[in-house]
């Protein structure tokens, strides 16, 4: 099945409001249950190594993850803000590619550069619904400060 | 009456080029005659706090804030850049979120991160075009340094 | 003839997606045999100002110009990342306009602002493919670090 474009769109905004909003029950319903996410340093990637910073293959794995994070945050108190760039549609709307950009505000309110990178997805079609299956986190960075405080 | 994905985006990308080409009475076009604009910390509105940074309930509060900024832009001279993020469209185009960051480059030539954050923006259909008739914008800070200086 | 919507946001993807993984040979093709490539501040730009940073009239100076920062970026390693903004689709989709922000991430894994800009491109429909006919990018800054490192 095909993929319409604006639902594409719609459901990449929608992957970084949702983490943006820390509205990570409604993140995590994106996903399929049948899942895979991992944040993956690019310089690894393109030598085809495989060590990821984090690696889950289940709706349950990523569950956890968040959970961890969640508590992690207690102690590291920010907003995040994802700017993502114009995606790539290829495959049926299946397979898409967008560029981004995540912002982070301390609790002083200074703005910084968190961290850029790169989303590879591939999505399925549920019903009515379009459902991320496999996202490939490529970060520009090995060197990404705090990873652990959010996910990207 | 529905609004089409391409003129939402357009729109929003209109929004921000005006704001960069300081052409800011095609920018003040853009919005409905009963309109509102604000700027909020979106740790105020998360917490209900009403203080807004900004607050203008019609257009013509909006023309006298570009007057005042105009003549503050006279002493602080920058150029801005809005780098839109991929929107959410919802209530068949009428409602419209997207994340935004903008860059500020100097006289020297130092282009720097000033702000980031989200609009929310309610549009209405007028004849052939789409206009503001609500906008919010979010702003991941409270300490935006020379925030007078330019609209979000 | 006219221009997809679709198509020119995903050529404007490919455009900083192939620069961003140093595929120069797919992102030359992406310009018509007959094209022009330019990097011009945007101040000199307003000012009438002729002085381009970069000016290419034919793919062939184009290829050669790219050929020249290969052999530069042996000496300066790193990768970059385009994330750009919703454009504005005008003249039946053939003039299009959209905000950019370049980061560069060195080999320490340090991310940092590039630069910050805005692409004014005419588009041209070869067969079943849009091509960039001209490309005028207007540099926020006049003042770009290490400019010659890559392709804007």
């Amino acid at each position: 099945m095909n993929a319409d474009r604006a639902e594409v769109c719609d459901l990449l905004a929608e992957y970084g409001a949702l983490i943006d909003m820390a509205r990570f029950d409604e993140w995590l319903d994106l996903f399929a249950e049948k899942c895979r996410y991992q944040i993956v340093p690019r310089e690894n990637f393109d030598r085809g190594l495989p060590a990821a910073l984090v690696f889950c293959d289940s709706r349950a794995m990523l569950e956890d993850r968040i959970r961890a994070l969640r508590e992690a945050n207690k102690y590291n108190i920010h907003t995040d803000r994802h700017v993502i760039g114009l995606p790539r549609i290829v495959d049926a709307g299946l397979t898409v590619e967008a560029p981004f950009a995540v912002f982070q505000t301390d609790q002083e309110g200074e703005t910084r550069l968190f961290a850029t990178g790169l989303y590879r997805d591939r999505l399925e079609v549920f019903g009515q619904r379009l459902k991320i299956r496999d996202k490939l986190v490529l970060l520009d960075s090995f060197a990404v400060p705090t990873l652990l405080a959010t996910p990207l």
